[in-house]
């Protein structure tokens, strides 16, 4: 997929475009002493979009974000990044906190308070312990480089065991342009984002309009196709900054010539995030990728993958690395869409499961070594149309109810 | 609830009933040597009503049941049932191997076949194995007495721990009328229909058209209202036989004016079964109510209540007794209703821990002691109409996992 649209750049970090910098400190909010508190600065006000949770207990600094982004014409030179604490159903001192998260930061900045966003991350109804966050708050500017990634990372993560991040370059019209990002998210992760926050920045010269148009685009087929436990955040955010800084001198738009190697390499960056969101899954062992082809429509198509993916009965099967094809059938049967129930094809990695819904034999030992690998692949040939749609989750564990039934303690 | 309308009567099986006898062998298809095949025989033709899974690949089974019933004018003699074997996915010679079980067991009874119905439970996606079945179904009349209800309830269960049975008594026209009934079913359990089998029996005279309303009435509210793991089976299919041999002379039907008391001990009936399924859920150490009151519509408060019993955030944190009131708004808010982010009081048994959707301090030991109950209820009142529903369901263990990572070992 790589190669000839953009370049992967296995060191680039979301400084790796012109003109942001960022990092990250321990300002109190998690016990462990790990940075808790991060932020991305550009240079100059970048051009911004946004895509934020449906759940109707939208947390406070969501509503402060939007705020901004509408009340600077769709620009923003901040992210505050806070994880330890959702800001999540805690009323009005909850808003007035992210107001004053955004407040002081901008003065801490320089900028004005509508160029600031805010994101929490976290244990949701507890208020945010506001003497420790002033007091990062103040700190962090100085903590801010371009080397800062991986400190910023750090900021960011609650359950996660690994930091998320990518960068790729594209070329627009001969001139160098980056997208990167960094995300967070492992549980209560499904469709309609997740407790997932997503960070992304470029340098490309775009307008708001255009960037947030491709945002909405690329997350419906990448962040919102991923599931670990069905559970849609309070919190989730994903937000794009494009400083412009990069040399091109056409702004980029669907009508540009390079549009579509931007559009691809922002499609990269997205996948890579939503893919090491859904392999990070609390407590999974491995990633699981549903492939949905064939179906009536594309939105059929989606909804089918993603029944297919959060099945607990799929996810526990692949975690016993068991070819269970009926759960998959059955989660197939159930997903509310239209499907021919004698056409349909299964291959679970390169071994053909079912035919015409038809069981065919297969090497049952091979196929368990593969389930035992640490990506499963399935497919799913719907003979009814012409909708593809692939989604992405993990197995469900034993350690994933230790983590859940303890999450507090 | 009970005291008035009906008695429950402890001791009762699906024979209490006037007319009916049952039982169960071994014929070969679970290797544990517990019985795996049964039936319910009634004197007379029974008036019958079912209601089926809504998953797109129906099993064989189930098709041929709605057959009978569609034939027969809505009557029905006999079920022949079978466990480990869900006859799913099996194509043509599935429907084949399901008509050759209807037509033996007629056969072996004396009867029609059209007034024989059937149902199996199992793994998906495997062909019965006709001759040990047809070989069951032979000896199986001879087992059949009054006394059969403990066999035919170890003859339906699969990774059941425990037998699910209930009997009650009403009074109709001042003549005794029974209701009982029998379910099985553990995983795959979710609204419309789980890999459940429910069978009730009832002595009561009453049309085919008047049960399957009153079927199809409790149903919504009882065993579309459970959910284990959120995946619906192929197999899933409650079926209700009334005699007509009890003493009263006027049929019943809604105008009846023992009607009430009927439907209420129908409910119970319903209800109990369903609550027992969610209780036994694989893996499961408790059973969850989840009550939702004050939603805009019932069919919201259906929703929100099957969201939040059907989390899997929310099931772990009971494991845990963790009384973590933040997965439980985040549920209510992602269950695609409509509700007021600003009214929602929340109570965890006794515990207040929410009012207004603001946090309550309240005695977090004490909830967790409670919480380490094997029955916890939490009640949601959103305060923004007059919707009303409950939900069923378990918590997520580590059982849960280990059972479906390994089921076909």
């Amino acid at each position: 997929m790589a190669g000839e649209l953009f370049t992967v750049l296995p060191e680039g970090t979301v400084t790796t475009p012109k003109g942001f910098i960022t990092g990250g400190l321990h300002c109190g909010l998690k016990k462990n002493g790990r940075h808790d508190l991060g932020a991305i600065v550009c240079e100059v006000p970048a051009a911004a979009a946004g895509v934020y949770t449906l759940n109707a207990f939208q947390a406070a600094p969501l509503k402060v974000t939007q705020e901004s982004v509408a009340s600077s014409s769709g620009m923003l030179q901040a992210l505050l990044v806070n994880s330890g604490n959702a800001n999540a159903c805690t009323g009005e001192q909850g808003e007035a906190d992210a107001r004053q998260m955004r407040a002081g930061f901008a003065a801490a900045l320089g900028v004005d308070a509508t160029l600031v966003g805010v994101a929490s991350t976290g244990v949701i109804g507890e208020l945010l312990p506001m003497d420790k966050v002033n007091a990062g708050v103040v700190d962090l500017p100085a903590k801010l480089t371009a080397d800062g990634g991986e400190d910023f990372c750090q900021a960011i993560l609650t359950t996660d065991l690994v930091q998320k991040m990518t960068c790729v370059r594209v070329s627009v019209g001969g001139n160098v342009v980056h997208i990167a990002g960094a995300a967070k998210g492992s549980g209560m992760i499904h469709p309609n984002m997740a407790t997932m926050l997503g960070f992304m920045t470029t340098d490309a010269k775009i307008a708001p309009e255009h960037l947030q148009g491709l945002l909405g685009e690329m997350t419906d087929s990448t962040f919102n196709m991923i599931t670990v436990d069905g559970d849609t955040s309070t919190n989730d955010m994903v937000v794009v900054l494009a400083s412009g800084l990069a040399d091109h001198s056409e702004p980029l738009s669907p009508a540009h010539p390079d549009w579509d190697a931007f559009a691809a390499g922002f499609r990269y960056v997205s996948e890579y995030l939503a893919k090491a969101i859904a392999r990070d899954g609390e407590g999974a062992t491995k990633l699981i990728e549903v492939n949905v082809s064939g179906a009536v429509t594309m939105n059929a198509a989606r909804a089918i993958a993603k029944t297919v993916v959060g099945s607990s009965l799929v996810k526990s099967a692949c975690f016993g690395a068991d070819a269970n094809w009926g759960r998959i059938i059955a989660a197939i049967g159930r997903a509310g869409q239209p499907v021919d129930v004698n056409t349909v094809d299964i291959n679970v990695g390169d071994y053909t499961v079912l035919t015409q819904s038809r069981p065919v034999s297969f090497d049952d030992a091979a196929a368990t070594e593969y389930l035992k690998g640490d990506l499963v692949q399935i497919y799913v040939q719907l003979n009814n149309g012409e909708g593809n749609a692939t989604a992405w989750g993990c197995d469900l564990t034993y350690d994933y109810v230790r983590i859940n039934a303890a999450y507090r303690t």
